[in-house]
């Protein structure tokens, strides 16, 4: 059979998971109980097929060094790591395109594509591997092959898949698609057997997907191609890395893959299954992961309860006193804190729009802000000051780079840094300080095999992380903008 | 008329404004929308009386600091300022005790006392004037004079008081004390009209009020003389301080003044008044003085609300989203949140009392403390270091010191600093840092005219507030202790 080749996409802001999932920390960074995130939950999924040796990651150019932090723990080398790296969302029928053309160009026509959301969660891995083996019978006989999740309850937060003759590859045709249903039709397809919840996990020829493509949707197919033919690819140790030239892309109709074609072609089949699965599509999805107490509360944290009843508290960093609440969700992070009513947590993304409109940090960003090396946290602000925790990864370093506005004090608490500060170049062991004058050149680097802490005394008139001049980046990245460090 | 001395006794731990009342920051120092702690109302309260020129204080002494704080910015030097500090709470008849043999000590047998909650709240300042000057009458005739607010509503949390026969001097005998009623009785009381809620506000002679007391609870008054001869007393430049001998205080009976002598007096008398009364006994007592917007909503800091309705949130430094909920007290400090039941807020206590059996530091202090000289606040610890923000008064200096365990880096960030590092003595200006190694004894002073902020890293094995050696202490503190700086 041919070669698969498992593609994790990553879309969607997350927002009815704020404040957890935040845009520059989207849902699969989602950590779950067991310290894992979703991605790398995905990770291990396609990790466990057999014969697979690389896997295709599309995901926005932001994420790539986070989503790297995520995949290192996991992967031995066994895997290479594809990456198409996009400037924008766009949905997820350019972003499939894109990985069919690129599957297409350096692995054969007859490549396999197995298509997986990078936030979902699937506990019976013996079930998807069943499934995935069920469904490239389906691709080699050239369907576009979906995976039906038979339904658990009458769900009206999903699409859902009819089922329709049974196919000699195994499987079967699918009779239609039906858009997110009322709780009356919802009960009337739980009962009647044939309707399953639409996953948005595919599996494919490369070949017979662009060819159906082409057919239902051309638009999109040469939008793609325009853009990478534009787009500039490198081929790094870990695997090829394509970043999507972004005005093309930005040219690409937005449309998902159910809209452009699987909803238009007649080549498209179902694997029915039943893999544990959830889209964890809000923070009370969540919570059924977990089991609860005698009073059906779940706690994480340091939670005083006093007559309570089901509530969710996710306070990992600070103390919370409840009393006398039903039946709520509570996830308090360092910066914003969400509550709300159990049965409303879907709502929980209008939140996160009203921040989006306000232009809030908060809807952005953590206070702890992850970077190529690292992280910084801003513990304290004040007029003429800022304070922040900074962490180094060995090896890591940052930019050299130079403030007009402001001095910093360094003070080591863990590990070892190395400084280049004017024109002195020096080790800065833990418990040591320096100083950095507005207007040096400085450097760090942490040369050492442990992470480096510092703390960073800002002090000047002005304090933006726009006064950055950078003379060189290993990263990449401008010379000045909106970026630190 | 004799000399009239107001007397403000603070007690008790305010556990069910807890997280925002703490046992080294209770009740009396909650600060209102205004901006004015409820000590410093009581103090304005007083001050805005005829004919007074010295108030009399009766707080734990480990409040002193903070007391002053307060009525530093409100004291023009009008008021003398006599204070009685108590090494613990023994209730109300102790202190009450203690506050009259000292007002017949030093401003003779006939000097009446105005005895004031420290924390409760009086909006209608004029009404107050007047009963106050109803209950000098009354005082000056012999009786033992009460307050009896006008019930507004069937309370059940409060003890009554039922009026007798009406005096020649004014006001009524009290008939009799009620312990607190259930709802029923409380309706039967808001109809019949001669039940009046019992403030805890008091006026007598002290010789009266001492007279009373020996042949009512004599034990209560010898064991306070007891202490009192042991006690030490010095004048200061702001009125005579007396600190109450801790091993003989503590053998005091506690007992409440109302148990001790008012239900047993027939010397009693009560001046009904309506005074816009509130002794801000919950959460939701403390809502209910500021009006809510068209969803019964009342909100302070940066709070997002969808589908919310008749929720009182509090969250002057985090952002907060609330999605759907109704009927809900929010209130968010640094270090801790408190989430509950508007029609529960009572309940808040069991909380704080669970903190306290923990002996979690949430029951005592908050996440800044404050100090003598000023406030320090731990903005991160983590293994082998501690980061404080510490703000040093204008004047204001830290003890000689030493450390064994830790080294401190110091950067300004704010202000100018006097520092003693060994055997140097240096100005350290803003944006300027020295470091303190272990071993070495340190000084801070701030001797400019604004506040001095600095940033304080401590880095050692052990970074525990008791690592300290005091050489000298300008605020009386012991050598080697729990306290810090």
């Amino acid at each position: 059979m041919s070669t698969l080749i498992p593609c994790i996409v990553a879309g969607g802001a997350g927002t009815r998971l704020w404040p957890v999932s935040r845009e520059a920390m989207p849902k699969p960074f989602m950590r779950l109980a067991d310290g894992l995130s979703l991605l790398q939950k995905t990770f291990e999924r396609v990790a466990g097929l057999d014969d697979v040796t690389r896997l295709l990651t599309v995901i926005n150019r932001e994420l790539l060094f986070r989503t790297l932090d995520d995949y290192r723990p996991l992967n031995s080398g066994r895997l290479g790591l594809d990456f198409l790296l996009e400037p924008m969302g766009r949905n997820t029928a350019p972003a499939i395109a894109a990985a069919a053309l690129h599957a297409v160009r350096h692995y054969g026509e007859e490549a396999q594509l197995l298509v997986l959301p990078a936030d979902h969660l699937i506990r019976d891995q013996q079930a998807f591997v069943s499934a995935v083996a069920r469904a490239r019978d389906l691709a080699e006989a050239g369907w576009l092959v979906t995976f039906g999740i038979r339904p658990g309850h009458a769900e009206t937060g999903y699409g859902y898949i009819q089922q329709g003759e049974a196919l000699e590859a195994g499987g079967y045709r699918v009779a239609s698609f039906v858009e997110k249903p009322d709780l009356q039709t919802a009960q009337a397809y739980l009962e009647g057997g044939e309707h399953l919840w639409n996953a948005g996990m595919f599996c494919f020829r490369a070949d017979v997907l662009l060819r159906e493509l082409r057919e239902h949707a051309p638009q999109v197919v040469e939008g793609v191609e325009r853009c990478l033919a534009l787009s500039g690819a490198v081929e790094g140790k870990q695997g090829k890395q394509c970043e999507l030239d972004a005005p093309s892309f930005a040219e690409v109709t937005d449309i998902s893959i159910d809209y452009a074609l699987m909803e238009r072609s007649s080549r498209v089949a179902v694997v029915p299954c039943d893999l544990g699965w959830s889209d964890i599509g809000s923070w009370q999805a969540l919570r059924e992961l977990t089991p609860a107490d005698a009073n059906g509360n779940q706690v994480n944290g340091e939670v005083i309860l006093h007559n309570v009843q089901g509530c969710y508290i996710d306070s990992p960093k600070r103390l919370v006193g409840a009393v006398g609440v039903r039946d709520l969700v509570v996830v308090d992070t360092p910066d914003a804190l969400l509550i709300a009513d159990a049965h409303c947590t879907q709502d929980v993304k209008f939140v996160a729009q009203e921040l989006k409109k306000r232009g809030h940090d908060a809807y952005r960003l953590h206070r702890a802000v992850t970077r190529p090396w690292g992280t910084y946290t801003v513990l304290e602000e004040g007029a003429r000051f800022k304070i922040k925790r900074i962490m180094v990864r060995p090896g890591e370093s940052l930019s050299l780079q130079m403030h007009h506005h402001r001095s910093e004090h360094w003070v080591v608490v863990s590990g070892m840094a190395r400084v280049m500060n004017g024109e002195r170049d020096f080790l800065l062991n833990t418990n040591e300080s320096t100083f950095i004058p507005a207007g040096h050149s400085h450097r760090l680097v942490n040369p050492g095999v442990i992470d480096l802490v510092m703390i960073e005394v800002q002090s000047g008139e002005y304090l933006g992380e726009d006064d950055i001049v950078r003379f060189n980046d290993i990263y990449g990245r401008a010379p000045a903008g909106e970026k630190s460090n």
